[in-house]
C-alpha cells in the first residue's frame, strides 16, 4: 500500500492506494468519531463489495446504515439524495456519523454532497471502485448532483477525510468503464506531464489488460497530479480549472445525449479531441499533437467524435455551463502536450469549428 | 448607520444597521463581482420592498433576476429551492452572480442555502426585514431547509458577504412577528449579558411600541453578542451551541405543531421556559430566575407553554435533533441569568419534567 497526501491545511487527508485494502479496518478506524457510519453504494457495487466494507467497519467498531441506490448517472439527482437523508434520519444519525461512499464517481458525488449538507456537514470517506473515481473524482472534494438544465449545477466543495483506493476492485470493472477512466488518466498527462503521457502511450496495452502494477502506477501518478493542482487552488479560482480540460465540451455532450447515455469519461474523451482541435485553431498546439491525442484516445477504445447533434446545440448547452464567467465561456486549451492554460477570449466561431472537426461521420455525410 | 464587523478571516463581513439603508446602492456595489444579481423574496415582502431593492441594485449597475416564493416556513423545502435554481439557470447566472436574500429568516435560510450550493457556492447578501432575521438569522452563516423528519436538517455553513439591516422595515412588521423576534433578543441577554436583559426588562414597552432608537439598540447589541460567539466557533464545535438555548425544545415544538403553525420565535420562547425549568432542576438557576424568564416572555406577548401534545412526543422529536451527539441529546442550560453552558449528561426524566412544567393548562386539566 502507498499513501499520498492531499495537503489542504485543516482539510488535509490521505489517499491510500493498494490491492485488497478495502478490508483493512484500521484505515477506517481513524475516521470514526462515533460508532456510526452510513455506507452509500449502488445496486451493482453492493453485491461485489458491500459485505467486505461492512465487515471492515465492524472490525473498526462501527455499525453501519446502508443505502443502495440505482446505478448510473440518474442517481445524481434530488430523489436519490433525499433517499440518503431519509435513511440517515430514520436511523437517527447525528453530526458525528461517517458517510462512506462505496462506488464510482456518481456515488462519490452523491454521497459526498449528502455529507456536505446533512445537518450542515458531516465527514465522509471515499472508497472509489472505478478507475475514473480512483484517478479523479474521489480526490479534490468536488461533490454535486445534476439539474435538468445542467450537470453538477447543485453541489459543494467538501473534502473527504480519506480516500481508500483499492485497485483490486478494478478487476470487476466492465471494460467500457475501464476505458472511460483512462480518459481522465490521459487528461492528467495532457495538461501537466508530457513524460507521463509518453508512458501511457507505451503502456496502454498493459493498462487495457489490467496489469496491476501498471494500473497502480497510473492511479498514483494521476492522484499526484490532481492533488498538486487542488492544493494550489482548492475552490477553482484559477489553476484548478485546468483539470476541466475537455470538460466544457464533455458536459455539453453528456447533456445533449441525455445524462447516462455516454459515460462521463467517454464524453470527456470526445471533448478533449474538440479541445485539442480548439487549441490548434486558437493557440500553439501543433496539428500533429492533435492527431496524437486523437490516436491515443482511439487506441484506448474511447470516442473521438461528438454525438449526432448540431454544433449549435452543444454551443447552447455550453452557455450555461458553470465555468462560464460573466456570461462568456472559458476554455482550457493546450499550449503543448503537458501544458494547459485557461482562455476566456475565444470566438464562438473557433469553438464551433472545433466541434465540427469532431462531427460524427454519419452527420458529416449529409 | 452603524457598521459592525463579523471577523472570520477571509470570510469576514460587515453588518450595516440603520433606517432607510435598503436604498443605498453603494452598500450593494462592493459585492457585485459582475452585473448579475438574483433577488429571492416572498409574496408578502415583495410588494413592500422589492422595487426599492431593484432600484438600488440598478443604481449599483446590476440587473436582477427575481424569485418570489410563498411566504412562510413551507418555503424552506426542496421545491422552492428548486424554483430558485430554475430561475438562476434559466437566466444563465454564473458563479459570479450575487444572490440577495430579501425577507425574514425563512428567506435568508432558503436563499443562503441556494447560494451555498448553486454551482458549488456563490456569494450572497442578507437584507433582513424582520426583527428575528436582523437580530439572529442573518448573521452567522447558518443556512438550511427542513426535512419532514426534522427542522434545518439539510443545510450549510455559508457566510454572507454583507448584511444590510434596515430597521425602517420593522415598521411594516406584523405585531406577532415583532414579538417573535424579541424572543431571540431576550435569548441573547439570557445567555451572555445580564445587563442587556435588565435593559430589556426596562425597555420592553418601548420595543413593543417600535421606538426606533430602542429597536436599533436591541438589534445592535444582539448582533454584537451573536458575532462574538460565531467568531469564537464558526461551525458550532462548541461555544456556538449556546445560541441554541431553548432551541432543542423549540424545534420539537415547531415539528410537533406542524411547521409554520408556531413562529420560530414563539417556539423558542416556550422552549426557553422549558430550558430554564431544566436549568433549575439540574443546575444552579434560581427558581426566581425561572419566573423572571417566564414573566419577561409573557410581557412580550410570547407563549410560555408548550403545544397540546404529550411530553413523549416532544422527547421523541428531540432525539433526531441535529444537536444530538452520539445519540445523546445535548442541552443548553443557564447557570445564572447572562451565563449559559452545554450539558450532555442530563437524564431524560429531568427533560420530561421540564416539559411537563410547561404543559398547556388545557392539557393539565385532564
Amino acid at each position: 500500500m502507498e499513501t499520498l497526501r492531499v495537503a489542504l491545511g485543516s482539510r488535509s487527508y490521505p489517499v491510500h492506494i493498494g490491492a485488497g485494502i478495502l478490508d483493512d479496518g484500521g484505515l477506517y478506524r481513524a475516521h470514526l468519531a462515533a460508532r456510526r457510519a452510513a455506507v452509500v453504494t449502488d445496486h451493482v457495487v453492493a453485491p461485489l463489495y458491500l459485505e467486505r466494507v461492512r465487515r471492515a467497519l465492524g472490525a473498526a467498531g462501527a455499525q453501519a446504515v446502508e443505502v443502495v441506490v440505482q446505478a448510473g448517472e440518474s442517481a445524481k439527482a434530488w430523489q436519490p439524495l433525499e433517499g440518503v437523508f431519509d435513511a440517515l434520519l430514520a436511523a437517527r444519525c447525528g453530526r458525528d456519523t461517517l458517510v462512506v461512499a462505496l462506488g464510482g464517481g456518481v456515488i462519490g458525488d452523491l454521497a459526498g454532497f449528502a455529507a456536505a449538507v446533512y445537518q450542515r456537514g458531516v465527514p465522509y470517506l471515499q472508497l472509489p471502485t472505478t478507475l475514473l473515481a480512483q484517478v479523479d473524482s474521489s480526490v479534490g472534494g468536488k461533490t454535486a448532483i445534476n439539474h435538468p438544465r445542467g450537470k453538477n449545477m447543485i453541489g459543494a466543495f467538501h473534502q473527504p477525510c480519506a480516500v481508500i483506493a483499492d485497485v483490486g476492485t478494478l478487476e470487476t470493472l466492465p471494460a467500457r468503464e475501464l476505458r472511460a477512466g483512462l480518459a481522465e488518466v490521459i487528461k492528467h498527462g495532457l495538461i501537466r506531464d508530457a513524460a507521463f503521457l509518453q508512458w501511457l502511450e507505451a503502456n496502454l496495452d498493459r493498462l487495457l489488460a489490467r496489469d496491476p502494477a501498471a494500473l497502480a502506477h497510473a492511479v498514483r501518478r494521476s492522484v499526484e497530479i490532481k492533488a498538486r493542482v487542488v492544493e494550489a487552488d482548492e475552490r477553482e479560482a484559477g489553476e484548478r480549472a485546468l483539470l476541466n480540460f475537455g470538460h466544457s465540451f464533455g458536459h455539453a455532450i453528456e447533456a445533449a445525449a441525455g445524462y447516462g447515455a455516454w459515460l462521463h469519461g467517454e464524453a470527456v474523451a470526445a471533448g478533449m479531441v474538440m479541445a485539442a482541435e480548439l487549441s490548434a485553431r486558437t493557440g500553439s498546439l501543433a496539428a500533429a499533437d492533435v492527431q496524437r491525442v486523437r490516436a491515443l484516445l482511439a487506441r484506448a477504445g474511447l470516442p473521438v467524435e461528438g454525438p449526432p447533434v448540431p454544433a449549435e446545440r452543444l454551443l447552447e448547452l455550453m452557455q450555461v455551463d458553470k465555468k462560464a464567467s460573466g456570461g462568456r465561456p472559458r476554455f482550457i486549451v493546450l499550449e503543448q502536450i503537458g501544458r494547459a492554460t485557461v482562455r476566456a477570449d475565444l470566438e464562438e466561431r473557433a469553438v464551433r469549428a472545433a466541434i465540427e472537426a469532431c462531427a460524427p461521420r454519419i452527420a458529416a455525410a449529409h
